[in-house]
């Protein structure tokens, strides 16, 4: 069965390429083999009076189906290898020429060749037998794109079309619907459509590197948090991403962290280490100076990027890395302060949550794990603090046995996208231990020498997972104020250019990221491309629109007729402050 | 000569405690030794009426003076050990006490005993004959602080008052005055001054940590310079801080950078490095997508933190770090447009360094070293790029033999500060090589591959030292767009507070970084801290003001007089967007 669906998508690659010789005559022809669920063939237009783009793979297809209704048979023959050298020369097929001199370098006398009509190929084969073994509608071309030939990059760049194969029409169109959902909905695959993102295998796994479109989307979320934070009085620092060794044996991570931390790195006879977790660099922050009761909640924030082991079979996207940022903060209180502290940084947590659109969460309360540090007393204490802030704020939770940090019990939020699947982000951990650990105070009213307590607090957790969970959450269809690129302007004809770069003008002026398609295509293509590339507004400008200083909108795939650009503009702007 | 400066130092702590004892009746006494250019004494005042602050120093001075003046003998006696705990008992002086069965408990019969009027000390001496050997012009009390007892946080916080101390008034102003120069210009002192940045030893040298002012005043720079490059049509990216050997291996770093990299982290494995460049990264996101001759110039830029070796010894404050922050970019272009990026490049770094205020600059074309990569028609031709740029711009150059970078020649703009110092900042290096090595490509017009030529640029080149040399260049006087707290508001008494509250609302509306400084202090106290905190705006306000929506302004150390508040705010914007 496995084999007969891989024969049969053979064949389909020779029915493209004979479609494709009788549509575009002169072409060259590559190779065409089968991969999972389907085939390609490489083609090369050069020599051809046009190149098919994507809007011709349904007039490709009809030919296909053309040949295949008329029932032709495959027909294999053994050629010697100068009878087939000059067959391939005199039709000008250079690549095929390239492989039978490779074959005659290895010592091969005769080579397969295949006949399908009018269209002879160089092929080990098998083949069914005739076209009539395949089901008109089982088949589908869905890709076209450049490939160099034999994947060298000092070749030629040849067009690859894909198709895909099946034995029914069912499974053809079962596999379509799996793919566009899965495509839909996971962020590796936005990722690379929408051209956020990408891995490198001479990177390393589990390390992002961010494109330019992806790089915008983190630096608006990092630019919200920035003065989200401000505004609830966090104070802004920054910190290495290297510490030597002693700063992990003081905070107790080189003991109960270690099989999440990476193997040193030698200065000067000094071990140092990649940071797994930003704490201990607050913590001498803190340090730096003497503390008053006056300065008490003191709130460290930092966007700090940490490094930590993750087995490279767990890796996943975004949502598993081993490199990652944390929207991390510190904040250090007296014992009276804790409990309005903690409740204050749900308030703030949830707040934040609800803007970046998730309404759902499930909070757990995660207590003292096997490996620990500090006193019973003081888990016990911590532990009591983080209840009564959930109780206050009348918050359901479930408990988390033993899913603590080793310095502290916390509260997560885990948050439910629209597929109903649980995230975790928000993190609050009530911390005992390293105030004690690092030996910090603050001078209480009295002039004594006092204890504050620390809270660990991470809202979103990690940048990159949250960007991968809003991706997927939104099937890539971010809300306005998130959106890379915000607005296409598409002028109809060239007479329209001018007054599309006006309207970009002003757009830009208004602070929104737009972009003029001017290119020579079609509208339709435009859009369509547009709509791949989940752009929020599309603005199409016509004899019509530019009379009366209006443009006509498209969005979320419908067109939503004409409005004066004032008007849009300020409907933009709305969305824009709503944040949704 | 030296011991007797440092007996006459000892004997000024003991004329301090002395003239502490009279005027603060109750203190206790910790120790008083000489340290580096004078003397200090601990004290505990929670036994007295009240506690010295700065402003009481001249106070005590005039004390200080009294007692010196009444030409007082030291008087040394060697008491029985039980004999002076009995004493120092009565006294109350616990230290004293303390320090005296430490004493005991090593086994001392006698202990040494200076008698100095009233004031009765536990001290090894030597001291001076009499006070008439004290010069009563040649000393000065310059500081008050907090000190631990011992110097351990888990003991109670004494009251440190420090004192300078020499022979002649013209040493101890020469002194004063050269401390002052010092602290004005360096901004290692300037740094801690100003609460911007610390190091610390269990982190490691050469690893910065910002405070939260120096965090505020880092990302205006980021956030001007992220703006700045949008405008010039460059892209943001993001990278790891570490990668695999392999990408190091490709780049030729591991060949030919060897001595400024760490040593590598294993992970399953594989060796990675932590980054000391980021251009590998860029050239892979160049990679990561098939670029068109429509696509050139594309700009990829970064604020990318990288980490170099520097010996220990030649580290200095944020001149000269083992991480820092480049303000990269690469830029990828034809070679057609290769010179007219250069010229634009020179424009922009240019324009940037003359906003931040630095207006003279040497530039210096450095020449292919000793250990490259490449052909030697490479380098030539990119050197003979960057003198056309440099031709064309008219700018007078010098050459830097063999100053260039291993994979190509480069342009250095090296500014001068108000010192007349020259620090290099900009850099622009022209690159054939790279592009080779990561084997990059575009499509030109007819359909052919061809190859890039790579131009790497930072302007400010670590934003690190660059914050180093505008602390030093202004002496902290930051212009107003870069301070990190611009105005303070200063009520002039509790019926003006709510006023202050008004007038902050209104400045925080306006984007400006305010503070109201509403303690319990005198209004000249609070102006003359504004003053050392570099404050750009001390604003006070009275009766007069509150009447007539005003403001009192104070700036550059200088009452300016009375402005309506609207005005105010007018004349602060236009400083911004002047931006000096």
């Amino acid at each position: 069965m496995a084999i007969k669906l891989e024969t049969l998508r053979h064949s389909l690659s020779h029915v493209l390429a004979c479609a494709v010789k009788e549509l575009y005559p002169g072409v060259k022809f590559g190779i065409g083999p089968v991969i999972e669920n389907g085939f390609y063939y490489d083609f090369d237009f050069s020599k051809s009076k046009e190149s098919p783009k994507e809007k011709d793979l349904p007039r490709i297809e009809e030919k296909m189906r053309e040949i295949i209704n008329s029932n032709l048979p495959f027909k294999k023959e053994n050629w010697n290898v100068d009878k087939a050298l000059k067959f391939f020369r005199e039709q000008n097929q250079d690549y095929k020429v390239e492989l039978i001199k490779d074959l005659k370098k290895k010592g091969e006398k005769y080579v397969s060749i295949y006949k399908l009509g009018d269209f002879i190929d160089l092929c080990k084969g098998p083949h069914i037998k005739s076209t009539e073994e395949i089901n008109c509608n089982a088949f589908k071309l869905n890709k076209i794109a450049g490939a160099y030939w034999k994947g060298d990059e000092k070749n030629p760049m040849l067009v690859r079309i894909y198709g895909l194969g099946f034995e029914t029409k069912k499974q053809l169109n079962d596999f379509i619907e799996k793919q566009k959902q899965a495509e839909e909905v996971d962020h590796r695959i936005l990722g690379k459509k929408l051209e956020l993102f990408i891995f490198d295998k001479d990177i390393g796994a589990g390390l992002p590197l961010w494109l330019p479109k992806g790089a915008i989307l983190y630096h608006i979320i990092e630019n919200y948090l920035y003065e989200e934070l401000l505004k609830e009085k966090y104070q802004w620092v920054k910190t290495p991403h290297i510490a030597n060794i002693k700063l992990w044996e003081i905070s107790g991570h080189l003991s109960f962290y270690k099989e999440n931390m990476y193997s040193p790195i030698k200065i000067d006879d000094e071990k140092y280490q990649l940071k797994p977790m930003n704490c201990p660099f607050h913590l001498k922050i803190y340090r730096s100076k003497i503390r008053s009761w006056r300065d008490m909640p003191l709130k460290f924030a930092e966007l700090g990027t940490v490094y930590r082991y993750e087995k490279s079979g767990v890796l996943h996207g975004l949502t598993r890395v081993r490199g990652f940022t944390q929207d991390d903060a510190h904040i250090f209180c007296t014992p009276e302060q804790l409990s309005n502290e903690l409740v204050k940084i749900l308030n703030h947590g949830l707040k934040i949550l609800k803007t970046f659109g998730f309404k759902n969460y499930k909070v757990y309360l995660s207590t003292r794990p096997e490996k620990y540090i500090g006193t019973l007393k003081y888990w016990e204490k911590a532990t009591r603090a983080l209840k009564y802030a959930l109780n206050k704020k009348k918050i359901k939770y479930e408990i988390d046995p033993e899913g603590g940090v080793f310095y502290g019990p916390k509260i997560d939020i885990k948050i439910r996208d629209n597929l109903e699947r649980e995230w975790q982000c928000t993190t609050i951990q009530v911390d005992f231990n390293l105030p004690e650990k690092f030996d910090i105070s603050y001078i209480d009213k009295k002039g004594n020498r006092q204890r504050p307590i620390m809270i660990h607090r991470a809202l979103l957790g990690s940048v990159e997972r949250f960007i991968g969970v809003l991706l997927e959450h939104y099937k890539g269809d971010l809300p306005l104020w998130l959106s890379p690129v915000q607005i296409w302007v598409i002028p109809v004809g060239a007479s329209h250019r001018k007054y599309a770069t006006e309207i970009n003008r002003e757009l830009l002026c208004n602070n929104f990221r737009v972009e003029v398609r001017d290119e020579n295509e079609t509208v339709s293509k435009k859009i369509r491309d547009g709509e791949i590339q989940k752009i929020p507004y599309i603005l199409v400008v016509g004899d019509k629109e530019m009379k009366s200083n209006s443009v006509r909108i498209r969005t979320k795939n419908k067109d939503i007729g004409m409005m004066k650009l004032r008007k849009f503009i300020e409907r933009a702007k709305k969305e824009i402050d709503r944040k949704k």
